[in-house]
């Protein structure tokens, strides 16, 4: 069955406002095996949405529509949706009903716009709203089945839930298809590198497809399997992933979107180990990073921003003769800041940064994007560098935190 | 000028990812004097892509497209603007040339799928690509402009506007018409009761429009005004935006989309201050913060992310008795905290959190989303307590970090 997703409103067409209904409506309706072919957003004009619908209509056999269900007058979806089967709206006394207890329940009187709310186009089928005054409601438009939902994400996902979704598995019956994702993160190659690596996979596995994701700094493998036996697809999905793993090696750090701190973590949990951070350029992105996971209060101890170097000596305990001779970004004022970070608190594993994250402060020595990175293990420590040519503060931020959460990961391993 | 927006990809389509481009390009398009009809999104798929641009070319004269341009086989929008077109792809050498000079200048060699980067459709004008691998295009199909840009928000978001909106204001000519949005950043009040404080202005300055953007944390304030005199609409804009920081006095932090970190960090270099700052429940959060904004080193020294009780007497020197007598999270602890840091590396201000971040760790008495924040400045200490009812770890942690900010820019006035 194939689908057609439609969001309304001048917020979301004029930019104001980002649609994040229809990838929530997507994800769902592909894994409930109902194909979505495209996409669209439309303003507030009725004339322009009318259209909109008949489009759709022509191409997809269901549609789901989201937005301009509400009491005032821009919201035009009802009437739309009304032009475009050549009908008139009516007042649906069910639809009605449920707004009305919608405010009995909440003590709140009902105001007399929100009687336009149980207007229906005729031929229309209500979907009752738990959780908010607009009702939805379903109606064939020229053969296709359009489901019409309030644009408030939270009513429109119960109802997506609750009252779409149930109907679109019971209309497929033994004719189901499936569609299986698993994505497999993958960091320190190239997009055009990673894509090169994997490319066979078309040959070994011809019933999946295969696509790539920049979700920068990481690149996400994604393998899609699309068929009616479930278990078939599972198998197949399951098999191609570790290949995609044995292809990709240590570059491939985890299934199924786990975020490279949360392995760390999960690393460094197994262990038993602990780790104290030391971070310059990086400015407690790395300890935000960590501390985003739930329950990095059993291996998280301490991070120390020391921007300063009066701030590395004073409270990492770093050698100022280090700084002197071979200057604050550095494989040794980094291994330095390691150790520090790790002796001040007594934890197992120290990790720091120091670099310049820009837009100012480089040199033709060390130029914007250059980045040390210290490591203390329980036995050792090692020091690294590293130079990324990202344009952006935020950008070499980013990728000089995941660079170090790496190596504390491979070393994890 | 009607235009339409198109995003290609299946992550898009398949609701992987959401689309954040779309509302980005119609905002830079409505602003220029572009008027955005609608948005689309489709897939990889070859054919649906080709007859989604014919769709667009039939109704509106611009077009952005974005995706599709990468080096792999999934990337398909070139070879459907070929087809749209009924011409076929060539190789393009000033693009080839541009993608040559991008991995010359990054000391990377360029492998050889990325040549198909520089292939482009007969009759298209490439455009420079400065920060990624590849090049957009502008193209005429049935008498509609394309521009083809990169999915990459940062790619995309340059070219489009140093080549793409330039464009378009030349084309427009004398007929140009501005649409002109002028934020106003809010802190403190929930969006009803903001909307409340502002309610009036539609009376006071008819010709303006009004938006409320609930942006958690904060509450964006958003005047639109549209014509063909862009003094006039400039006068009104930054009269009704002196009308509303008036009504929302010290609730409103900052005019065009200024941070709230940038906001408090230049108060602080204002003032020739510094700060240091002492992190538990916000985990970083504030630090990173603080250094995304270009020049925080001026001001900011230090952060020590103190999650266990331990290193926030080691490295802070709080007082092992105020932890005992009060608990970690609390008033007095915060201050000691706030103290501790300051003192550590001889700042000016010293700003602390100590809070419940959850999902786990409350009690009846301290439930998840209780926070305690510290101002120490270089009179006094301040300690502060604060409830918030979200129920997501980093729903908390950004509304911690935003309060500890908003004390510390209160305290900056």
């Amino acid at each position: 069955m194939k689908s057609e997703i439609l969001a309304t409103g001048d917020e979301i067409r004029s930019g104001a406002l980002i649609d994040s209904n229809s990838a929530y409506i997507a994800q769902h309706l592909e894994r409930c095996g109902v194909t979505v072919l495209r996409h669209h957003c439309v303003g507030d004009e009725l004339q322009i949405l009318t259209e909109a619908l008949i489009d759709i209509a022509e191409r997809a056999r269901i549609a789901v529509v989201t937005g301009g269900l509400g009491p005032t007058i821009d919201d035009v979806t009802t009437q739309a949706a009304a032009d475009a089967v050549g009908k008139t709206t009516m007042l649906d006394q069910k639809a009605l009903d449920s707004i009305e207890d919608f405010f009995k329940s909440r003590d709140r009187s009902m105001s007399s716009s929100n009687k336009k709310q149980a207007m229906l186009p005729e031929g229309a089928d209500p979907l009752y709203n738990p959780v908010g005054t607009a009702p939805g409601f379903c109606l064939d438009i020229k053969g296709c089945l359009f489901f019409f939902l309030p644009g408030v994400p939270y009513e429109m996902k119960k109802m997506l839930k609750e009252q779409v979704l149930p109907r679109l598995k019971a209309m497929q019956g033994d004719q189901r298809r499936f569609c299986k994702v698993k994505t497999i993160s993958t960091f320190g190659l190239p997009e055009s590198t990673t894509g090169e690596r994997v490319e066979e996979i078309s040959d070994i596995f011809p019933e999946l497809r295969l696509g790539l994701r920049a979700s920068f700094p990481d690149i996400q493998i994604k393998l899609y399997a699309e068929g009616t036996d479930e278990n078939h697809l599972n198998q197949q999905i399951d098999k191609a992933a570790k290949w995609v793993l044995d292809r990709m090696g240590k570059k491939a750090f985890s299934v199924d979107g786990e975020t490279m701190e949360a392995v760390a973590g999960r690393l460094l949990k197994k262990k038993h180990a602990t780790i104290a951070v030391a971070e310059s350029c990086t400015g407690g992105l790395i300890a935000h990073q960590l501390t985003n996971v739930a329950g990095s209060s059993d291996y998280f101890q301490f991070s120390g921003i020391t921007y300063s170097n009066e701030s590395k000596i004073r409270v990492l305990g770093v050698n100022p003769d280090t700084i002197e001779k071979y200057g604050a970004v550095h494989e040794e004022t980094a291994k330095e800041m390691a150790m520090g970070a790790k002796k001040l608190v007594g934890a197992d594993f120290g990790l720091s940064t120091s670099g310049i994250a820009g837009p100012t402060g480089g040199s033709d020595d060390k130029p914007v994007g250059t980045v040390c990175i210290g490591l203390a293990t329980p036995e050792d420590v090692f020091g690294y560098r590293f130079f990324f040519p990202f344009p952006s503060r935020s950008m070499n931020k980013s990728i000089f935190a995941m660079t170090a959460l790496d190596i504390l990961r491979r070393s994890l391993l």
